[in-house]
């Protein structure tokens, strides 16, 4: 039997979906889990991304352009303006969710070797999307007591290598709810240059921003044109993570060129994702306004109510749907595990996403956990009990 | 500007997309272009899957899981039961389209500098899959003049190496249409149980076999389930190329285990698509006989008309819709630019697909272009005579 590549076992498994059989154990001891895992919102998608779906009229499926359906990436253009960003149809390739968008990235920008710095805690499917290019990231620690702002510049350069090719940041960040302010993001951009860097920049969640915060896109950066790649998605923003539509926006024409190259190899994005995702931009502002209300009030009422609870400290997400959470206990994964396979308060628990997953630096987040906030507050309030019981009696507390 | 990974260049440009502006010109010059280069049939999709996307009433797009909707897995295995191949749902993944699959089977089992052989001419693509990883393709090739078969067993002896970690075959094949015997599949299996090999073999065109030809999976050579993995797609089965709906197949499960912590990465394969390819197994068996009927109509006339061309030879393809045609030219690169540049008869002129960008040996394939019969038997018959009327006045026209 011919050995499998080592690439497989580089990879960790995701903090988000390891314990995905066992919470569907629980589930089969007739036990509600309440899932705070994953950033998977109950918002319904736009009616009118679904009815475009719905009125498709077509004799045969075809293969749309390798870089997404032209009308498509045009109307795109019209967005992107709308939130402040110039940007033409040519400098985007749409992708198989913003995934694939970073995989393009890497892959075009970054050779066997190179090294990307990351603030960490970091999304830990980054590490699925450097492994098999041999891509390697450095981590550089941001911490709760500083409510995960940006490392600072000497961080940053200290880890700076002559294989160091790029600097990748999640704004708003997944999983800190950390925002950039503009003035962290002329830091990067004086770095990048001093260096001769590219910054990757992942905005998935640039529709969700609190308290009057500003989000900035990278693309914006003066005098960083050539360095710029941002890495977008519908996803969250039109809440239809499963359609996988993203984007790989640059103004550096060798990365796009290039990054066609690597799209024509896998042919297209999917045809009816594409169609709902072009319906979607039409989507009137009274769904964003009636959406982002509902996170904020979630936000507000989660974040307080979690730190009512003894032991435990989160800090108020400034963007995204993601709170990184300081709890009394000895090793998050065992807690995790713990809460589906042990635990129960009146037939209910909790599934968490281990906080050590989205480190790269071993030991670090042992007692902190990430959750999305993307259920209604009624349920949010029956998970929080469940968290609140749960630290009680759970064996690995540490404070008495 | 920092400078872009060298990866970019190493991918070839697609010789079935590259002359695609050329095409463009000279429709803008009122030029009617037969497209012949590309495998997008005319075929509609099934009526049953098209319903099944108008049909679905979900309030929330949400992620599937990472492997694909589980009654879709469910209902595959019934799929390849009927095609005489007896696999579990858990032994495959859903993927985007067969492309996704290839990559998956190549990172999953190859390491950097990892050599796999593949008998050329072969799909272009796949060096698309191989570069961003670092994998050596190492051609074995296969002549027009033995229409295509199997290298022989020395052949591939010849060329394996330490590092040689698999073998790549397509099954019927693209390009060429070649349709492996049982006898050459089993000759593989002796060679990589021999070697200790993967053998890859990508059989998305498995419903089109001709002249009474049965077609042999790899899955069912027995004696070689942890070696096989087998690449699938709902594209050209159920003319539904942009839905990107494709699967990987093992029974090696840490092939499949290490195969779903990328699939994890990527999250899951898009939504509306699966539910269209789901619909589309219970498609009835009278579509498949027409379009089975349409196929082996278009290829015979295909084949017969072209071969009646002074200089011509076209050898008759066993399975799948395209063939590699040998002409009285030069250069082919050079044929397909000035087919669309400088040529035209009637208002009308063909795009070809020149056959070098097919083989990895330089300078193989030079009077060579792959042509797909993917249209109707009126535009093929117009297209054939717009060959006809080109080769007589191409100034590199290489008999007199």
């Amino acid at each position: 039997m011919p050995h499998i590549s080592v690439k497989g076992e580089k990879i960790p498994p995701s903090p988000i979906r390891k314990l995905v059989p066992f919470a569907e154990d629980a589930k089969k001891r007739g036990i509600k889990v309440y899932h705070l895992n994953i950033g998977q919102p109950d918002i319904p998608t736009p009616d009118i991304a679904l009815e475009a779906v719905k009125n498709i009229d077509v004799k045969t499926v075809e293969y749309s352009h390798s870089a997404g359906i032209e009308s498509y990436r045009r109307k795109l253009v019209e967005y992107y303006s709308s939130v402040g960003i110039d940007v033409d149809y040519d400098q985007m390739i749409i992708t198989n969710g913003g995934s694939e968008a970073l995989l393009m990235a890497m892959n075009v920008c970054m050779d066997a070797g190179d090294e990307v710095l990351v603030s960490e805690p970091f999304y830990a499917n980054y590490n699925g999307f450097t492994v098999p290019s041999d891509i390697v990231i450095r981590p550089i620690t941001s911490t709760i007591d500083s409510n995960f702002a940006l490392p600072s510049i000497e961080d940053f350069e200290r880890h700076i290598t002559p294989r160091t090719k790029a600097i990748l940041i999640c704004n708003p960040n997944n999983p800190t709810g950390y925002l950039y302010s503009k003035q962290e993001l002329e830091q990067l951009r004086d770095i990048i240059l001093r260096y001769d860097l590219f910054l990757f920049s992942d905005e998935v969640y640039k529709e969700f921003c609190y308290d009057g915060e500003q989000y900035h896109s990278v693309l914006n950066l003066e005098g960083a044109e050539d360095n710029v790649v941002m890495i977008d998605s519908v996803s969250k923003r039109y809440s239809m993570c499963g359609a996988r539509i993203g984007a790989i926006i640059s103004r550096n024409k060798e990365v796009i060129s290039s990054a066609l190259k690597v799209a024509q190899a896998r042919l297209c994005p999917p045809y009816f994702s594409q169609i709902a995702a072009e319906a979607a931009i039409s989507t009137p502002k009274s769904y964003f306004e009636s959406v982002y209300n509902e996170y904020l009030k979630r936000r507000n009422f989660f974040v307080e109510n979690l730190n009512k609870i003894e032991g435990v400290y989160c800090p108020t997400p400034k963007g995204a749907f993601y709170t990184m959470v300081k709890l009394p206990i000895d090793d998050c994964d065992r807690f995790a595990r713990w809460l589906l396979d042990e635990f129960e308060y009146e037939k209910q628990t909790v599934m968490v996403a281990p906080a050590t997953g989205f480190y790269a630096t071993k030991c670090l987040g042992l007692d902190e956990v990430r959750l999305a906030y993307v259920l209604n507050i009624e349920d949010l309030g029956k998970a929080i009990k469940c968290i609140e019981e749960a630290l009680k009696v759970y064996p690995g507390r540490t404070i008495k």
